[in-house]
């Protein structure tokens, strides 16, 4: 049996602590937390954990340390460890490079679940890529299993890939989610709920991931409709039109360059 | 039983022509095609129809003309037609206005699938969302009835707010496209498939659908996280990065107005 500590008390770490309480021969026997009522919480909920917000009281005798932590907290909670052991220490952030968590193991590395989090609400983790980065070559592997036991997809990723990965899924979800919120406001101006737009979305979600998203393009860009992209220009209004703009002209730039019309 | 021609023979007369023969009621008696061999691909699959490319052909006995033409041919098509019965037209275009088809007949409207359809590909059409608009309240009525003879989901849209619904889709589903077709761009130099972003792009879609897509908003540019935004920039580089700022700019001006940092 594995013992694991978990440093971090929020939407990462509350799933984390779910998917590694529900695995044989891992045992989550501690939770450090900034705000010591939420590492109470999921200790509560796991039932075996204790809970702690001081980090001079972090058990040292576990086999894996998992940092859950902000980003911007990882660097600085590491060089706040008083740690002198060889276990395994992991960090599950995309855009943190491993470096940030070298001091306090020679067996360090990251474990990066490519999926978005939310703290109450379960999502199942085994349909997520891991990606994996580790010190040397036998203490990757031991993070794959780690992660192996989590999902049967996991791929190494070094630094540069999770930064990639990490602005690919800005792309692909924050800023989607944003053209989902600008559209809603649009519609608000007849009333109309964003609820219709459900099965529009999903049969475009199909299709881009069955073919690709690229084979997938449709609307007034991708067919060179100038006329359509002016008069859309004027119904979004000033604050939405600049974006409408940008994202028109490079879809054209990108599948008809030789289109002689500017926006 | 109500007799019904279809005018136009692509995705999304295709479409329409497979869902109408389903119904109980409803007949499709003709297809008019500019191109005759695709109006006779959906005439043999239908059975019972003829098809045609001559619009002088059109058979003038039927109790229902729906055009689903492409929206720069609905206007041009319509004048050229020869009619002088009272049945009912339709056009099925979220961007043209019902006036384009008001010569063809006293009793005339509009009947918008909120879809994206593909030929070949068969969409649960009683999923969407159909929008009507009718010459007078009886005309209305009559084309409500086709459309809730369709789908549970039938709205009232005028003009404006057809082409806001437009505009909308196009924010919600070709914009998304295209940011999916940028995210797996970003990926390629990794060689990481975009399939890594399925179940993110699940989860965000399904917070968006059930609390809507405002109080889901995550990432760098709801956090204030200027620094990551910036690191971002440089590895989607001078293609994508525009686009990166500009849409992480109107996300830090909608939840954030006071951040004093531009990017």
């Amino acid at each position: 049996m594995k013992k694991v500590v978990l440093l971090g008390a929020g939407n990462v770490a509350w799933s984390l602590a779910n998917a590694i309480d529900s695995l044989d021969g891992y045992s989550l026997i501690q939770i450090y937390g900034l705000r010591i009522e939420r590492a109470q919480e999921i200790a509560q909920e796991s039932g075996r954990a204790t809970a702690t917000d001081d980090l001079s009281k972090i058990n040292t005798s576990a086999d894996i340390y998992i940092i859950a932590l902000k980003d911007e907290a990882i660097a600085s909670v590491a060089d706040m460890i008083q740690y002198n052991g060889d276990a395994l220490w992991v960090h599950t952030s995309g855009s943190v490079p491993m470096s940030a968590i070298s001091r306090l193991s020679p067996r360090h590395g990251v474990l990066y679940p490519l999926q978005t989090f939310s703290r109450g609400r379960q999502v199942d983790i085994s349909e997520a890529t891991i990606f994996t980065e580790g010190s040397d070559p036998i203490t990757e592997k031991e993070i794959a299993g780690l992660a192996r036991a989590l999902t049967p997809h996991v791929m190494h990723a070094d630094s540069m890939s999770r930064s990639r990965l990490h602005a690919a899924a800005v792309f692909a979800c924050n800023f989607t989610n944003h053209l989902w919120t600008i559209s809603a406001d649009v519609l608000s101006k007849s009333d109309i709920p964003f609820s219709v737009m459900k099965p529009l979305i999903e049969e475009t979600f199909k299709k881009a991931i069955q073919n690709g998203p690229e084979a997938g393009q449709t609307g007034p860009a991708r067919r060179g409709d100038i006329a359509t992209i002016r008069k859309h220009l004027e119904i979004v209004g000033p604050d939405y039109a600049p974006i409408y703009k940008l994202i028109s002209q490079n879809i054209i730039d990108y599948y008809i360059p030789d289109e002689p019309n500017r926006l």
